[in-house]
């Protein structure tokens, strides 16, 4: 993706629609994930900006709710298997843990989301460090490019 | 954000709680703003790897809720008056045209949000083209660093 707009991808796609029907190819399934991942990674920081009151905490309730829904299909975009981007051999190798990993997470973060809007931002603030165990799942499963 | 994982930001912001209080400097909120359109960067390529069927569309409306939801809060992002990262000084000094684009992404994203919903995913991702003027809007006001 580096380097095309976004826009221009989708642009792109469109045109390639008559051309509809090729099967995922293993860097479509790669960059899937990332793209998935990177949601998250781009919408945790924004709740560490909140938290640590660099900027103010307007859009809490609408982080969160992005968090939840990136977590929810994060699992299935995993599901194909097919080695590389930064998944370790283990997401597969270990798919029992894995899959129950990635299950708690969307899970917590579903909750946080409904404490968010049933409560109000500052009880789900109080909820991100047990709903966002990033580390602990990347020690295990990331392989890290930097 | 490079090369510190999101979870480490969120524990390390925690951990700043006490020291709550301070003034969101300048490159806390280029950082906000940038990790908002890196979001929609993302999901729009999701967008994209599904219409070009690459990858399935399992989870069309996801992405279009999550874009929705990044446009929703995209205009409030740039309102602090802070040049910086890719934002042109167009974006300021032409506020009102700028506010006008962003607000009408906001808009029709979040009616393709309810169009996925009430009629499901196919119709919703006919709108992508018109709903997301991304290229019009970066030419005008996006410097990107490549």
């Amino acid at each position: 993706m580096r380097g095309i707009d976004a826009a221009t991808l989708v642009v792109m796609a469109v045109l390639a629609l008559p051309l509809a029907g090729r099967a995922a190819d293993d860097q479509d399934i790669i960059d899937y994930r990332q793209h998935v991942m990177k949601t998250l990674n781009e919408q945790a920081a924004e709740l560490g900006l909140i938290l640590s009151t660099a900027v103010p905490g307007d859009n809490v309730t609408s982080h969160i709710d992005s968090l939840a829904l990136a977590a929810s299909i994060s699992l299935k975009a995993f599901e194909p298997k097919v080695q590389g981007g930064e998944a370790k051999p283990e997401v597969w190798s270990n798919w029992p843990d894995f899959q129950k990993r990635m299950k708690d997470f969307a899970a917590k973060t579903a909750e946080m989301s409904k404490i968010a809007h049933e409560q109000g931002p500052d009880q789900a603030l109080g909820m991100v460090i047990g709903a966002l165990p990033c580390k602990s799942c990347h020690d295990l499963y990331r392989s890290e490019k930097k």
